[in-house]
């Protein structure tokens, strides 16, 4: 490679860095675990890839990690243009994706063609759910904001009429990512509904 | 693996990921890139194991990217207890290895002993720089704040009074992990002092 198309992937690079920093600043509707602020998408997706790299015992045997990681550190990034979306919102739900769509070719499309096409099909990859990988990164984006609620005397569903019948669906997603993470979802969600944190 | 042994590991992990959010709320000295507050070192993690999956072509052959992302992802754990210390003060510098040393033993030992060994492994080969790994992780760790200060008027530098000087040495520690990163951070610095940011 040469000295100036060196220096020219570089710039590239590096506004993508630039751009990015604004995660920082898209907040979700789940708290920290210990409630004291809500937390943003960038903490949110370094808490994630450590879930991966310390979780990864029970993904389905031959799962890559190191692609669950890069998988999780991206998933979010989108998010930069097209805000975070409540799972629980049918409605903002479907207007989402074409945004998120756009947002991917713009955000992706700064980094040189050949990076930005791999990020752009990590982040593809992640939406269509098709390999373990992917069933298990977004095992780990649903089961996060189950551990924050528990902790946090059901956080986000009181606050927003969320039951337990409706959070079960999102177990079900965990369980097709991993069985033992789905059980123990299941018996976190019972226990919140015990506790009078989460109606049935 | 017994059902019993994958639930007893299981609880460990937990206890691991319910713990480090708290890096969530330990802040840096240097800004977010719009200047809007300071950075918290969860974020900062996730932001420099970005980096190093974009910026991998820029490390030398055969490093290990994807150990590089799981090193920058674990590198600041131990200020969950230790805290941040500004790299510009050498009397918090010098006092900070115990604490952090202490810190290691107590969080990387709430997981399994196998994965609490490799993290910690992973955070002992950041801090001694001796692989082209750790030698790229660090130079991201010294770019990224150089980037946020030449973004905001020089950020932290004026405010604590640091010099050209003291900069072109963390300088230095990025042309040892990457001579194309070291390069683009010394014309960085430059560049904050034409613009009177920087003191020489």
């Amino acid at each position: 490679m040469t000295t100036a198309l060196i220096h020219e992937r570089l710039q590239s690079q590096l506004a993508f860095h630039t751009e990015i920093d604004k995660l920082k600043r898209v907040i979700r509707r789940n708290s920290l675990i210990d409630g004291s602020r809500r937390e943003n998408d960038a903490e949110h997706s370094w808490h994630l890839a450590m879930m991966a790299m310390t979780l990864a015992e029970h993904a389905p045997p031959e799962t890559d990690i190191s692609r669950v990681v890069a998988m999780l550190l991206v998933h979010d990034i989108v998010e930069v243009d097209a805000g975070d979306t409540f799972i629980y919102d049918p409605v903002a739900v479907e207007g989402q994706a074409a945004l998120e769509r756009a947002a991917a070719d713009r955000i992706f499309g700064l980094l040189p063609e050949d990076q930005g096409a791999r990020l752009r099909g990590l982040w593809d990859e992640f939406e269509e759910r098709r390999t373990p990988e992917a069933r298990f990164a977004r095992a780990l984006d649903r089961l996060a904001p189950i551990i924050a609620n528990h902790h946090n005397e059901g956080g986000t569903w009181p606050l927003y009429k969320v039951t337990a019948r409706q959070v079960m669906e999102k177990v079900r997603l965990i369980e097709e990512g991993s069985p033992t993470l789905g059980e123990y979802a299941a018996r976190l969600v019972a226990g919140s509904v015990a506790q009078g944190h989460l109606a049935p």
